[in-house]
């Protein structure tokens, strides 16, 4: 399927943020808005995109070119009537779209999941859908700004503008059309109005467009300085995940978030962070080794800050759109090395000073069990995602591991704080069999 | 669906070997001939089962009841007049069978896929379906006994019959049938013929049943010993698995299907088994961990014999139908605690004996590495066995770990295997992160 983007508008509203540049290309968290409509659409599916320019429109195209470094394909329509209302670009798309297509705006953020559960939606020739929110009062809504729609029962839509008079949700800036949007517009502007609702509105008299409830799905206008720093907030909020542990939650991911908020802007792969992260725990390694309190405290600051840096690469990535399975599977094992080379360091700091033979026995089964830690969790995690919410709140993960060696390293109780890590993960695998085995994972 | 199996003939060929027990329940590789039957037709999600008994019925049906144990659910049906015909067998079921249902024979043993297949066949109303093997020249199939059957271009059976001239597939035994089968069975009846092949040629001459071919899948009619064994060998070497290491292929999997196929008949859990191996790798690193060269022997004995029990689990659970996916992981973790405690073992007792302190360091060294080669495997066997096969035909795999365990035992030399292994294992790492990043694993 194309999407449609309009992108030829003034948007003077946020002109104190883009000074010479157009709106489409301001920048949020590490990417372009044009970008980040792409790379959302490129999500669910789609990599076909005509795009209107108008208003810098030759800044656009240079910025985006034929659309292959985003992996996608761009063709652009110039509209030098950009200072007209928003049907006008639509309308110039008439030619070159042919079936149904996407309509999306250069200016609205919002969460692929839309667009994966739109193209789904089960339509009868020629329908059209526009995504709607049923619940307009959330706060990141400018109310007054907002064109309002109003649905009926069946969920087609009876009415839409700026000043409709008892709506019951508003207008998401996402439609699915087809030709028919065409006819529609040209009807309406003969008739005066030249805004895409207009057109919207002739279709919505012919019962032609049903509306999609955007639900829990996340999109927002970004129109002001206030929603744009609201867009901001939200993307990052949405980086923390619902596998993370106490202190990943209260303590790394509040702090990664923010470095990674401030990396997004550098044009750094997420590997490289993986890697950075990795070198951290090697240097703590390393001090841990050398052996007395001044080196525990700081192998112990800098494998705290190490395991903070470990959220940014898949932070980064996941704002920027450049996840992969191979850069989580990097990170995984590096941070499985990085794990031995702490523990390594540790028995081998501690041996040097008090030359306790059994130092080696507890620091072999501290690192069995953070290992088995991590092991487990791929299949642990995956049962209990799917199924119901595990009733047990605390797992031992690796933001508990680290924590807890900071702090040893910091009482200087490094052979305590293996013994606990040896007791503790290896406990936690023996929980994880027990629970595994009573849930009765069937049949292969 | 529902099967329908006929199990009331008196099977004389194969009477030496049964004594005084009806065919079907002539045990194979740990269960009788109907329970494979049944449990291969559960393995393709049919849970509902006819059976129809009449020699001996008394005791099939004592021995599977209402197919609780099996997790299935079997009703009978008593055919007084067993030393008839077998389309006698099938006519009976007619007042049970209202929809299209799987016929089985209760000595026909074969793939699970077939009947997967089989299911999916796209048929016309009312149409049938037959297996058949293209190839009646395997060397499994007494041609001389076989139904042979002649299909057209299009896949429809022109003829059937033990006599049928010119054919070019044999009859597998195995049929997707619909209620037309029963009037088709009465017709022939009345012209003479008692046989289901009667049946099949009335269907055949209406063009009412089709063929599905066999192709690669597994299936025998067990009739006479020489059969028998035939079927004991194949399902045996179908244990083989395509990520076995040369040191599995060529030594402990003939070993342990060997001991698979006699542990077979005990009514042991294959998690019994995975205990057994993990206990075995446990006492070695005991013996290791006392140091000294007999102590050694000893253990590196008793890890390599581990090494083979470790494949009976996953062998006897295949077998006799026991696979869960809790089993295969329950053995993973059992097998990541094992390599540990030789590790460790071999460490102290090389430690005790010499008092080199960096032995701990080799030892962390190739604990790391035994560890990750399992924590990559993971993701790196499901991309390589699903893609093309990996042209790199050896991968450091536990069976060969614990092969030059063993050789370092005999030769006395424990720290050089264990530097080995840190070597060897932890470049193997590196190179399938190499590989895997050269593939480049796309977006997740």
């Amino acid at each position: 399927m194309k999407a449609l983007i309009i992108a030829a508008g003034k948007g003077s509203r946020l002109q104190t943020k883009s000074k010479e540049k157009p709106k489409p290309l301001i920048r949020l968290l590490g990417l372009s808005l044009i970008e980040r409509i792409i790379l959302t659409a490129k999500q669910a599916g789609i990599e076909e995109f005509v795009v209107v320019v108008g208003y810098l429109g030759e800044k656009i195209k240079k910025e985006l070119g034929n659309g292959k470094n985003l992996g996608v394909n761009i063709t652009y329509i110039e509209n030098n009537e950009w200072d007209r209302e928003n049907g006008i670009s639509v309308l110039m798309a008439k030619e070159v779209l042919k079936e149904k297509f996407v309509l999306l705006m250069s200016d609205h953020v919002f969460d692929s999941q839309i667009l994966k559960r739109l193209q789904k939606t089960e339509l009868k020739k020629d329908e059209c859908v526009l995504v709607v929110d049923r619940a307009p009062d959330k706060y990141y809504i400018d109310l007054e700004d907002a064109t309002k729609v109003k649905v009926d029962d069946d969920g087609y839509i009876l009415e839409i503008g700026k000043d409709t008079e008892n709506f019951n949700c508003v207008d998401c800036g996402i439609f699915l059309l087809s030709p028919l949007i065409f006819s529609a517009l040209e009807q309406s502007v003969k008739e005066g109005d030249e805004t895409l609702s207009g057109g919207i509105r002739i279709l919505a008299k012919k019962r032609k467009i049903k509306s999609l409830e955007v639900g829990n799905n996340f999109w927002i206008d970004i129109d002001t300085i206030k929603s744009y720093r609201m867009a901001e907030k939200i993307l990052c909020q949405k980086l923390k995940k619902p596998t993370d542990g106490p202190i990943s939650k209260y303590l790394n991911r509040p702090v990664s978030i923010r470095i990674s908020k401030f990396l997004v802007n550098f044009n750094l792969k997420p590997d490289l962070i993986s890697l950075v992260s990795f070198f951290l725990c090697g240097l703590s390694g390393l001090f841990f080794s050398l052996g007395g309190y001044l080196y525990f405290v700081i192998a112990g600051v800098l494998s705290q800050l190490s395991s903070i840096i470990d959220g940014c690469d898949g932070e980064i990535a996941r704002l920027k759109f450049q996840s992969s399975k191979y850069g989580a599977w990097f990170d995984a094992v590096l941070d499985r090395y990085a794990d031995a080379l702490i523990i390594f360091g540790m028995t081998y700091g501690w041996w040097k000073l008090h030359l306790t033979t059994d130092i080696w026995f507890v620091g072999f089964m501290a690192l069995i069990g953070s290992f088995m830690n991590s092991y487990t969790a791929i299949k642990y995690d995956s049962i209990f995602l799917t199924r119901e919410k595990s009733k047990i709140k605390v797992r031992i993960g690796r933001d508990i591991r680290i924590f807890l060696i900071m702090i040893g390293a910091f009482l200087n109780q490094i052979y305590f704080v293996l013994l606990l890590l040896g007791v503790l993960t290896n406990l936690e695998s023996l929980r994880r069999l027990y629970i595994l085995r009573k849930n009765n994972i069937s049949e292969a």
